[in-house]
């Protein structure tokens, strides 16, 4: 393999992508985003009635300006400073550089009403850690919204189960470089990985792209679970 | 379409072909079930420790037999009486020819701690009715374990919506004829099922055929839910 694969390699991918990136969301450049995952994560959200929303990994903030703009007190959270630059010009949100190794430790003085990660986990450790934040971020009752690949969509041809995969910047404009690797995650590991962090599924919803008839991603809803033990366990 | 597509075609697609089911199944003949799926949905029902379990399409009762060998107590329903014929040469297991339609008036006189389906929940209404079931044959904390194919493999090359698709012998001795039609539901559709039934979903397990390195079927292990109400709910 060509590529170094870790999650440290994702944020470097970003840092050096960020330009391209804002102007490829500026443009409005990605067909299943403008047909089909936008909408989906903004109705998740708008589903579940939140006043706030931490937005981590909000890139250059389309997704809170979008919410911002619905009256939610919107928080957006990135590790790439040039990112964070772009979102801070959208009037009434809060922005900070924060890295997904650095959240459980910044100073928020509040819980949220919901967390959302739109496309934004990309990696291993930094998922797990991530998912484990919720436990402090996250208020009684509140939702943790995820949108990310379907797995076993995204799965193509190799082996379904857990493993680095080499990025692509396949179909993207050719100022990208240096593609970021990705770890996919099986259903039944992204389901796990909830349960282990006292998560429970809410709702499971697979935006359809119109054009292909097949999921263009998988939203998860998950919520601080009520602990229900296992059948005569003693 | 040649088929007609109903339940009421399911269970008559199963009356015709009662006897090559339990000749394939004697010899062993399904490569996946020997492979994968049989030994899964053994371990998902180990795993939750059920004194009791309800098995419901038992058909010729080789799941029963399983269970039953471990101590467990085991009453099988199914609605074709040549199958139950078959199962009720098992010792020390309970059977009864008994529809889904009739499964809801059925004098059980228990409730059960488990109840499941291994690939027997393939209709549309006779599937939404069996999951409703459960509210009144689960007792509390009880879990209702389903194995079943899994959408986004079972999809195939058709468009990712519920709908009625033709069955098919595909790979089964020739004395298999009048295929049952079979109802496909998305991932979502199985989880709104669920959730509509005060079900709550505790796991989800994707047994991989080693052959392929893809899943074999899906399990769903849900239990009644504790309701959670929407944040701000009026």
């Amino acid at each position: 393999m060509s590529q170094k694969l870790s999650d440290a390699e994702i944020l470097e991918s970003w840092q050096v992508n960020a330009k391209p990136w804002i102007n490829a969301i500026d443009n409005k450049e990605i067909e299943s985003r403008q047909l089909v995952t936008n909408q989906a994560i903004v109705d998740a959200i708008i589903n579940i009635k939140p006043h706030s929303v931490l937005d981590i990994g909000c890139g250059e903030g389309w997704l809170a300006a979008s919410l911002i703009e619905k009256g939610i007190d919107v928080f957006g959270i990135d590790g790439v400073p040039h990112l964070i630059e772009k979102a801070r010009k959208i009037k009434n949100g809060e922005f900070a550089i924060c890295t997904y190794e650095e959240l459980s430790s910044y100073k928020f003085n509040r819980k949220f009403d919901c967390m959302v990660c739109n496309f934004s986990l990309i990696g291993k450790e930094s998922t797990e850690r991530v998912i484990a934040s919720a436990k402090t971020l996250l208020k009684p009752g509140g939702r943790f919204i995820i949108q990310t690949l379907h797995p076993v969509i995204a799965c193509s041809d190799m082996p379904y189960e857990d493993g680095w995969r080499e990025g692509s910047w396949a179909g993207f404009s050719k100022d990208f470089t240096k593609p970021a690797p990705w770890y996919f995650r099986t259903l039944e590991s992204w389901l796990r990985l909830f349960s282990d962090n006292e998560l429970q599924i809410k709702h499971i919803a697979e935006p359809i792209n119109p054009k292909t008839k097949k999921p263009a991603s998988i939203v998860f809803e998950v919520s601080k679970s009520i602990y229900a033990p296992l059948l005569h366990e003693s």
